[in-house]
């Protein structure tokens, strides 16, 4: 069996982190399917779904490793093709990847106490994006 | 059909590393499903699972590199919040994300010769860690 | 359902990267599950697959980036080893991972228009790649 949802969130632009696991934990416990994973899945290529303890502390830590290792103002070949200034963003998300998967048993998402499913943007402005939950299962 | 396996390692701290392939390979070949997708996924957020050609010199590499990355002594908004020592964890495992999928046909895993897969604790203390094997296949 | 595609692509050394697109979506088409997922995985310990705007701007400043951190022309336990000279092929793996898992509806991948799937090679010599897609659905 195989369920698919989809579900929009409004960015801030690079940096801003949001915690879906509300989302994708309704949307897996009122599908009907009791047992399987859901891929959690985001549309585009700068940003980015992983797992992380969401606090604010963790994620500005993150977004701090993701500024040294690939600095927004630095020059990118990306920006001479398009004259854009989201180099930094395409570097970041082909890095991390556009989801994570995460296995339920009895419509429960077998994650951590302090484990959450955050989309984090890394495009340099506001963005609506959309996210695949696609769950599959029995 | 999903066959839920759960199994618990206990690991010695930031960069021990365990060849997961031998307990994945057995549940995948016990399971009765012949051909599908094996998601194995480590529960919490400070380690990862990946592919890697598990010999000790490689392992190293790869830890060096996660030392460089976030080296474990360096300042984190994390360790402000919870005057906890593991920020350097939280950052690697989120960037490394909890799980890796291993196609498998016949019962068999389509891993490479010198492919294995691998839990690399990143926290700063042992732990014992919770592996979910979620097998969905038909 | 599950279905199973295997294809072998020819790559020129590391940092070759090929679009895959074309390829998944063709075999997502044609293989009968009109709903599902796709795990687009590549067999091996030094190549990655992962989702990228392909134009060779984006590409060559993820070269970079992966040039950055694990230089090819540094240390590696793994040369001392096996007196290879690919540690830096290894690290970059282990650290992207080798696979991606793709939802799609209707027979129809749910990327974005400018998010394509690459295959990164990321050994120091030409290789022969197996990718394997593996459909799961119905």
């Amino acid at each position: 069996m195989v369920v698919t949802r989809r579900q929009q969130f409004a960015t801030r632009g690079q940096g801003d982190a949001q915690d879906l696991t509300g989302a994708v934990a309704r949307a897996v416990g009122e599908c009907g399917i009791a047992d399987g994973i859901v891929t959690v899945f985001v549309v585009g290529s700068t940003a980015t779904v992983t797992t992380i303890e969401f606090e604010p502390g963790a994620v500005s830590d993150l977004n701090r490793l993701l500024d040294d290792l690939a600095p927004r103002d630095a020059e990118y070949r990306h920006h001479l093709r398009w004259h854009d200034d989201n180099g930094s963003s395409h570097v970041r998300a082909a890095l991390m990847g556009p989801s994570v998967t995460i296995p339920f048993v009895d419509g429960k998402l077998l994650l951590g106490t302090w484990q959450q499913i955050m989309l984090l943007e890394l495009d340099t402005r506001s963005r609506q994006r959309e996210i695949v939950l696609q769950i599959v299962g029995d």
